[in-house]
């Protein structure tokens, strides 16, 4: 990155500590996390821009959170603290799988999740699907940390719709994971939150003892009735053991959800996990152990009693509305 | 507050005949959370202001956060979350200690901390004592909901500096609550950050089984080190119980944390601190219940790892800084 | 306003030169100029807000340029530079005119304009005409300023189209002031600056001799292209004699243009249009004198080359574009 | 410059799908223009940055100015409009000399003020004397449109304070230019606007009939009185003729002022300018002839009248300042 580490006069920031001129920060980043709250970071530099058919994507070198992945306008992941969203997003589900050998991953193209999923000595095969070429490939070229990961033989990189990948094959996998934007009604991801596609096409395709993991939206005391509390509610209506977890994400000014489903029980306790994570994994995690798991999945009683009383379902028909997203198909569907 | 709530064209965003000029909101709070981070809510209105010899004060008005109180340009605590601040301030400690009386409040001028005090039938006096006689007059003028708390018999209301006064006096207490200001070095609270004060005023302060509990900055997995690892780590060289813990508030854009502290253990488990709330305490908790503390008290990895490493201690000698705070006075002092 | 004056640490700015507290600005006014650009203004108070069913309407007091209407999140006018804006606007087609007894303003409803056109001792009767009732009471509530202009006996005010009130009368103006919003299409005011207005409307009601003149919208080197040029172009279709000229209106943070056009020639020079303020005018203009509407109608290179070679015409089927409006009624439009 | 055109979701304006995420902007450049005003442009990328011991050096690629450099947090000039900064500081002041040979630049390591100095076919001998070698490196590197004059053999290129290179130097000059940093005190150009180093310095440099002429800051009906006025009252105390003269910069968000001085009076009328473009400069004016130059001289009756009333005069002891420059400086003077 060569000269690029001194915008806004940062240079200046020892010797003058209390010029103005020291201390003003001239180029930030600013994203709109809803229509009356913004969060702005103090830019380095502006590494690479693309743009594919379905989306615009930048790689920011900030200086609150290092390298961070903007695509269309939304923070996808941050090299400070991505650790924590994809440490959250695959390993609990590995970990109470007895054995997981096979794992599918839909979307997921900036490759971090493929990269945690690695780390399990027990994965033979990964089949990742992401329907945005240009995306995978800027991230493949760009993303230093995920390079190993792009190159695992073990990977199985394929460029489609994931249900539709998912629907055609017959196989079946051990967890599936789902990395995707959030359900928002117009969307591109909206058909792979819904009760049908839950029931007809996920769970025909776990083997037994299967778990599906995936990412579920804000989950804070404010924000987890944006999408959180019903992705967690439809689950709730398909398998029968259903597990909620949340993490603060400091990049993204929020908590963040997860829901973990399957036909069998989750019994690993905070001791198993632990055991299971040094016996099973490669590396060690800087953000998840059991003890953390065990806190994560214990939701705050605002939350909880929120999750409890949820009773919106994701079908076809109905929908949540996430800022930011779809609004134009929906004024234009409406009017 | 009347006419107020169309700033910013909020009126037309349902039906808005226009478009994007009934959608970008206008009016904006800003925050610098740190030097490199901003956070920012779009305003209704400017609803008071006023200053006092330490500190300016306004109450706005913001579109995601109502009510908002804030000092020396930092978001003190918002109308719609600030139960999450003080339910895990207040409660905690009072609820693990076997029957409070007596509470002594360092700070607390918004009144808030006081009113979930009152919550708990067991108490008989509260001192709370607050160097900034305008911002408390501000408070107890203009925040409704804790109205009743300034006007409640058991309250002794001081204008002094906490430490002068608690050395003064010859009463002990059963619990003592610190909700002050960060320990900036040279600002007006870092002396009530420090071992010696910890040692020589608070602990012989406390009546025997005794709890001290402390605002503790923030503690989230990249802002724990500014000062929460630090804090605990001064009381844990003073008391033999320490208990850190941490919940995210949302109108701060990260986790917050506590520190409760006591030489006798803690004992009570998740059901008891229930059956606890429910014998001793009126109304409902909104955000604090024992399983929700038992999550807050189970830090993730991270930060766990990080505070057991921590070795720095606040004594008068040494300081840590938190952006934004303290800058005058260090300025002053230093020319 | 009272206490309204210290936010965001305005107290500190004396005395402690140095500090951040002391300096940052927290509450802001923040205008979308153009989709790339961005204006903002430190704000004392939001005094008044109020919304009508074509627009949102705030009065905010702001730190750089005083009290500022804002209408639809468009700074309108304010306190500390209007006078350059309406000066501008009204005086030279009045002083320019031998006698000017009765004056047509469409729009306007501010009542800046009709306070600056009562100065002039020959004028017997203004007409305004306004489309937004909410507006004109915001305005004449609010607008301490324009008080007394909204009490002049000679003020008949009229909520109407200005269009179907011009059309639908049966007298003519010595002056008819068009202070309306800029032509977008789709926008309220389009129709209001078309050459079919302007030639079977507009002149048609102007007395022998009489004089048009509108606001023309930006008329900088960069931004004259947007409205400027075409409204220059289109009245050159239409009248005899056409004078665009311009000036810079800091809180605009541009050059704003009008055109003045007649089918008698414009003869005075300087040096008579200062004889005119001081025998016709009340008070003194603080703005506008000989030497400045000379500067002001000599366009620079740039603008004049640009302005020479328009060719397009505001018909009702072509219109052109700017920032912020009119784009939902377009997307309406063609979907 | 590649892959850096789609930042921000731009190429998606037109046809965009996702309606908002397509529009919105997500990397600014942010500017204080004044303590409580701010300008912000939207950005492509961050071409370069560097730094040296006076100053931080950043070359922006904006979306409403073009590539624009940034030397301490201040926009010194945009791509798109630098031509009427630079053709109103160089060409007023060569083309009323009548027969220019030789030039001395006062700062101007940016390079277009040589280069439009170059275009005067009369031009035998520039020296351009900076203090800032990195600053002349930087731009000497990338600023392509000022390749040529850096290479020109007609420039002698001196890397010191001007004042000292002024003094030390035997000859004369037909016309000297400042193109300097406004005087802010305590800032590294004070100095330089002083009556003692325009009368001791820079008259005695100029040959018979030389002219001097300087960047004078903001001069807007609101801005004039932060150093315009009070430059050209200053020059009026040394030289007998005085000419101030603005132009609108619209990457400036201001009116911006020079003031031209001789002991010789300004005889040329805008048709003799143009006959002197004509006959002695290469390449045609966008901003600046005759009828541009009448314009810019002739300033409004308010700032006339303020200019008329000034009576600071900038001495070694007395000075005036301006925001966000020299605070630094003054802190440590003070400290």
């Amino acid at each position: 990155m060569g000269d690029m580490s001194v915008v806004g006069n940062g240079v200046h920031d020892q010797d003058s500590a209390f010029g103005e001129g020291g201390r003003r920060r001239s180029c930030w980043y600013e994203e709109e996390i809803e229509q009356d709250l913004r969060w702005s970071f103090a830019l380095n530099s502006i590494l690479h821009t693309g743009c594919s058919q379905y989306q615009d994507i930048v790689l920011l070198d900030t200086k609150p959170f290092g390298k961070a992945l903007v695509i269309d306008g939304k923070l996808q992941s941050a090299e400070i603290d991505e650790f924590i969203y994809h440490e959250s997003l695959v390993h609990p589900a590995l970990l109470h799988h007895p054995n997981p050998k096979t794992v599918f991953i839909m979307g997921g193209g900036e490759g971090s999740t493929a990269r945690e999923t690695f780390r399990h000595k027990s994965i033979q095969s990964v089949v990742m699907c992401d329907i945005d070429e240009e995306v995978v490939d800027f991230c493949r070229s760009h993303l230093i940390v995920n390079k190993e990961a792009f190159c695992d033989p073990r990977l199985r990189l394929i460029i489609s719709d994931a249900r539709l990948e998912l629907e055609s094959r017959n196989d079946q996998f051990d967890v599936i994971i789902g990395d995707l934007a959030d359900p928002i009604e117009g969307g591109p991801c909206y058909q792979l939150y819904t009760k049908s596609f839950y029931e007809g096409t996920v769970r025909p395709k776990l083997n037994p003892g299967g778990i599906f993991v995936t990412q579920a939206g804000p989950a804070g005391a404010l924000s987890h009735t944006e999408v959180f509390s019903c992705i967690y509610n439809t689950l709730r209506q398909v398998f029968k053991y259903v597990v909620p977890y949340s993490a603060h994400v400091p990049s993204y000014a929020d908590i963040w959800g997860w829901v973990m489903a399957s036909d069998s029980p989750f019994t690993a306790d905070a001791g198993e996990l632990d055991r299971r994570i040094k016996l099973r994994m490669k590396g060690e995690n800087m953000y998840l152990d059991g003890e953390t798991f065990s806190a994560s999945s214990t939701l705050s009683k605002v939350v909880r009693k929120s999750l409890a009383k949820e009773t919106q379902v994701y079908t076809e028909g109905t929908a949540k509305f996430i800022h930011g997203h779809g609004t134009v198909q929906k004024a234009a569907l409406q009017s």
